[in-house]
């Protein structure tokens, strides 16, 4: 593992800057993925079976990556935060595992959800085990603020989903409280995730509140480009359905955006498909199109690329580096995606 | 509260261990109680509304009265026992939450089950709150040692609920495989409350292996015992519903037993109910007359015995005391619940 990351040659500028990130902390997330899948095995195969199917489905690491590379920016040379960077893709591979038994999904990154392959079941009970594997992962590091800033991200999160629950169907919601929503159930691990990393590594306060920052505003960015996305064809490429919150009512920012200047045409259709449910053939197409015509889509865009720009500016204290400069074309990278 | 507990003045003995044992721990257990309730509290209202169905609907808080037991009986005089019994009772209670929407569950506790009232997705999601909370305690009481005794029983307890599903509608179990699956679900968590509490009080680790025993066999006595009375009528006067497990194809030890020396004709019988899931009217009396006549349910209660003696041997390398008695008569209690 080498941690003097600026003798390596500089990357070409076409790499993306997720896989310019991953170069960079060098063996450490191979040593996360090693960690990864040593930690969901069990005797009871259903586990690892169920587990497996989520870790090796081609998610993009993003948040333990930001773990390593923060405790990397910080000259971290121990390895507490490769088990800290595997906690927290635990936690994440735990949520989506209840979210899409929450949502009913049928696909989850191209392929059936575990819920559709293995029924509600499995998924409540492996997501509690990865969930648990992650406070063990945790608690071997050994650092109680660390942990202490883990276990409030995990109390968060569920809060962040049971206040969507709630809001599902809702057209009342306002802006500022899907904001909240979303800061805590996408938002709150990225933060942790930076966070943990820094603190890890032993950066002063100042330093790791700025990584939480870093964190939280991309999570938020990433969320409203997520959110977006669903309305748009772009997601079919990416082995993702569209509509997916549009079928299952659930009030994202596109949503509230054309509402604030929607005609009684306009209102009728998103009460009658959102707030009562009825969905008829057609009406997915339709809703695109009103997204769309309001600019909607774009608008959601616009505020995501906000919270990227606020992502960038909370990396102004890290001294400069290759890391801290690939941890900044993440934030822009993360909306582009939309594009 | 009061640390010394010989000077009050012997309990008469028609009063019950677990009410002995929670007089014995002073204003322990009401200060467990207000931490449970100041803890499940959230902004998102159906947090706490979800929550205190549970927590106020009499469960009769053994697994923390027996961490905060243990606590005393090393003569702790700090106050993370009250923290971690708090933990120990939301892990409880997130676990059965999730349990009762696996088993689509009615009724718990003599009342609707929260996801009959709130339906699954809250029951979920206040269920990952929960565990959630309990590790923000955990954290807080600051010990390594201790916490790794309480993560690693959480991802056991998920293990044996995993392993509980496996095992489902399978009649070919056998009684030390059942053992393995009901060591893992239930008594992993009453051994860890049990350890944790001697562990905060600096028990030495003969002392607190102890501990954790008596808190093994307690909770097999505890399980068996619930098996048992599953098929008994007695359920019905302690507000449970009788025939559960049967409904759902659950094999417990009563049925692994009468399988044993079953008839052909009776063996039909399960495998019709059991492991095709065909249940007719009258077949709930049926299966209780199979067990009652082969002695299955009378075997499963004796089982429950040898552990609660087990539990109780445990105990002998503890300093002789009021709670130290309480304990051992808890373990009695346990199987004389069944008469």
């Amino acid at each position: 593992m080498t941690t003097n990351t600026r003798e390596t040659a500089p990357l070409p500028s076409s790499v993306n800057p997720v896989e310019r990130l991953a170069l960079l902390t060098g063996a450490d997330l191979a040593a996360v993925d090693a960690v990864i899948h040593a930690r969901m095995g069990s005797e009871v195969a259903l586990i690892p079976q169920v587990s497996q199917h989520l870790v090796d489905s081609g998610g993009k690491r993003l948040r333990p990556l930001i773990t390593l590379a923060a405790a990397r920016q910080y000259g971290y040379a121990g390895d507490a935060h490769v088990k800290l960077a595997a906690a927290v893709e635990f936690i994440h591979t735990a949520t989506l595992l209840h979210d899409d038994v929450v949502d009913e999904s049928a696909l989850r990154r191209g392929l059936p959800a575990a819920n559709v392959l293995w029924g509600n079941k499995p998924s409540i009970l492996v997501g509690d085990f990865l969930f648990s594997r992650a406070f063990q992962l945790m608690v071997e590091t050994g650092s109680p603020a660390v942990l202490n800033v883990l276990a409030n991200a995990s109390a968060i999160i569920a809060e962040g989903e049971v206040m969507q629950l709630r809001s599902a169907k809702n057209l009342a919601i306002t802006e500022a409280d899907y904001l909240k929503v979303i800061t805590a159930k996408t938002a709150a691990l990225f933060a942790a995730a930076a966070e943990a990393g820094a603190m890890a590594a032993g950066a002063a306060p100042a330093h790791y509140e700025a990584m939480r920052d870093y964190g939280r505003n991309l999570g938020i960015a990433f969320q409203l480009v997520d959110d977006a996305l669903d309305y748009s064809g772009r997601q079919a490429v990416m082995g993702k359905s569209v509509g997916d919150d549009f079928r299952e009512s659930k009030v994202t920012l596109p949503v509230i955006l054309t509402l604030q200047r929607a005609s009684e045409d306009e209102r009728r259709f998103w009460r009658k498909t959102i707030e009562v449910g009825v969905q008829e053939e057609g009406d997915l197409s339709r809703a695109i199109e009103f997204l769309e015509r309001g600019h909607a889509l774009g608008e959601t865009i616009e505020r995501a690329r906000l919270y990227a720009r606020a992502a960038r500016d909370a990396l102004d204290i890290c001294a400069e580096s290759e890391i801290k400069s690939a941890l900044a074309d993440i934030a822009d990278f993360v909306v582009e995606r939309a594009y």
